[in-house]
């Protein structure tokens, strides 16, 4: 945990109402330190269902492997997540691990070892010793109440600089649900079908399969489309629960019901909001970039070139300095592999076309381009003139800061 | 150019002996900067076959384009590599500026400009104003010389820290033949199917096509097996000259000849050393960073895991920190979507075995990998245990003075 708060923390922080069904406790469980808070118990009602999103890493933590089997069922009772410990890598130990505090969880719960979700985030490698939860959880669950989003937010911060925090609330029927999201992740963040640690909660009365449908068509456009250092994690986990405890909103079973329209909505609108302030606290970030890839071939080319100049050290350094740097976004165009013209590529630096047709813009005015590269937050957008393929992706700019925090940091 | 000298640079510098039909001049055009040595012209004896490798950018420079169209004559009698300026993402102009170049060129050298070779480094997007190359090219013509390779060496510099040569002498019948190369690049380094600007220059008698054949073999496992930051250059450029002036040497046509088997490795050799001085002036390197990837399914396969690992940010800012922390390197196996199996995997700094099997070595003294960790040449060892495949990529940690060379550099 890192002590100065990045600069480009959202200044406006919402307050998250509390959900009927979801009672949150945090507590010091002493997995990496002594004294800090480093774990997280959220207890459900009965008959909350449960969907999610996980890394496609090769190697995932014992903790992904654990949440996908169980996520076939549907329904969730208990979720368990720490920070200091990441339990990937860790073999036989690592299992063992998952099933011990999935146990002490359900017992604290009252529910199935199968109805717990767990998440772990941390030094990776290192075997997370579970036995560090007895006593923790019983005392958690007794004293977990409504409300308490921003302080679960704040228990699975690792190099964060803030707690991630957003909410909506939006028509089911004629009723008002609720959507809360948290979120954590600043480093070893480039999510493909899978995001950092990140929790939905809400209210909504919704089929375990039609949230699922919900959670994987959310994520696509919002925290799969975020990137810090191209890293991707072995413990990305986007888990979703709701209580269906919204008084007078009518149960949905299936995705496709058209009442879902402004509930759809709101939902990535929470995962967008989550994936931007993720992006903000980019391990060393001073610096929000946009890119946005237009006239490509295809949704999927134009985005494999955005993250192919989002992922760029060398876009990401000249951004870092200030520089409008744009031979460095053609570089990056050109290595994507996907279709391009050199002659028919435009780029643009805030609203000024910087290059045009294949060579600068005669017009550009460097001057003006110099001064909006000062600026806290940029957007690069790039037209290939190809079709009609969009996409945006965020990241940050990499500083020396980057350097120091992984250099130092055994995370 | 940089002050001060890569601590990774070779302690031993070899002579570079004459190549009998090569004659060699460096001089200042003025492209960048007044007075600064920009441009080396390199002259061929009549006979002289040409073959070479070429950036798979999607938007390469100017200069690539022309070399691509001429390598189909296999006949060169000129080479001109200027610094300072890319001519890529130049359109018109830096068609123009090619065609021009290429003309003055011929008349200097007495030949056809489709026997003239380009090649241009430097900032991408600025018009290369080729009218500069004027009066400059013919007065080299005049004065060039034999031998002088480090001169050439010398003149196509841009960050790197010193300049890359490398020597063999090898046996072709019963003649020896010389083959000699040099090498620019520090920084926009992955070259795949390519790499950054480097010519080679032998007096064996090669046909063309038997030429293009040994270099695009060659350069699978030295040049396209090196990176430093994972970004692409529009202008890779490897030009093999064979002058064909050995005395004694018999004419080898095809590239399949027996007679060949030396000179391959040699010629191999000599790219393997170049390749790895790059990964030695990497911007801002302080380790050269080794990375073994073994028992995957295929080369290929262990090629891109490979990749995943030297192009991590995570896993360099690691190593500079001299941190073993063989956590990331799990992240970038599993990140690579390559086959593996987290249970299976072992992995190596230098010689100690950190992982194995899945989770950490129960034997591993980090003391003993913390103390590894001081060197300035890191190995890096990962076993799948998957299959056969097996690869090697040579690349260099990721230091607050990369960061501080290209936010400050507009190259």
């Amino acid at each position: 945990m890192s002590s100065t708060v990045s600069p480009l923390a959202p200044k406006h922080v919402p307050d998250l109402p509390a959900i009927a069904g979801v009672r949150l406790a945090t507590g010091a469980a002493g997995i990496k330190y002594k004294g800090r808070t480093d774990v997280l118990l959220a207890l459900f009602d009965k008959g909350t269902t449960v969907a999610g999103v996980l890394t496609r890493s090769k190697c995932p933590s014992a903790p992904v492997e654990w949440c996908r089997a169980k996520l076939k069922g549907g329904r969730a009772r208990a979720l368990v997540v720490n920070s200091g410990n990441a339990n990937a890598f860790t073999g036989k130990t690592g299992r063992e691990a998952v099933t011990f505090t999935a146990r002490l969880a359900a017992e604290a719960a009252d529910c199935r070892p199968a109805e717990v979700f767990l998440a772990s985030t941390g030094v990776i490698g290192e075997p997370l010793k579970a036995q560090a939860f007895e006593g923790v959880l019983d005392a958690l669950a007794r004293e977990a109440s409504a409300g308490r989003f921003h302080d679960a937010a704040k228990a699975i911060m690792t190099t964060d600089t803030f707690p991630k925090v957003a909410t909506a609330q939006v028509k089911l029927g004629d009723a008002t649900v609720t959507i809360n999201g948290i979120a954590k992740g600043a480093g070893m963040i480039a999510p493909d079908m899978a995001t950092m640690l990140s929790f939905v909660f809400t209210d909504a009365p919704i089929a375990a399969p039609a949230l699922q449908a919900i959670v994987s068509a959310a994520v696509v456009d919002t925290l799969n489309a975020v990137t810090v250092d191209g890293d991707t994690s072995t413990s990305d986990t986007l888990i979703a629960f709701a209580t269906g405890t919204a008084k007078g909103a009518p149960t949905v079973a299936r995705a496709n019901d058209p009442k879902l329209r402004d509930f759809r909505k709101a939902f990535e609108g929470v995962l967008a909001n989550l994936a931007e302030q993720i992006a903000r606290d980019g391990e060393g970030a001073r610096k929000l970039v946009e890119v946005v890839v237009e006239g490509a071939t295809s949704k999927a080319s134009a985005r494999r070139i955005a993250r192919s100049i989002a992922n760029s050290p060398l876009v990401k350094t000249a951004i870092a300095g200030e520089d409008a740097n744009w031979g460095r976004v053609v570089m990056a165009v050109g290595k994507a592999g996907e279709p391009a013209d050199r002659d028919r590529l435009s780029i643009w630096f805030g609203d000024t076309r910087v290059a045009h047709k294949g060579a600068r813009d005669p017009a550009y005015d460097e001057k003006a381009v110099s001064n909006y590269m000062k600026s806290p937050e940029i957007s690069l957008r790039v037209s290939l003139g190809m079709g009609k393929g969009r996409d945006r992706i965020l990241t940050c700019d990499l500083t020396k800061e980057y350097v120091a925090i992984n250099g130092d940091y055994r995370s």
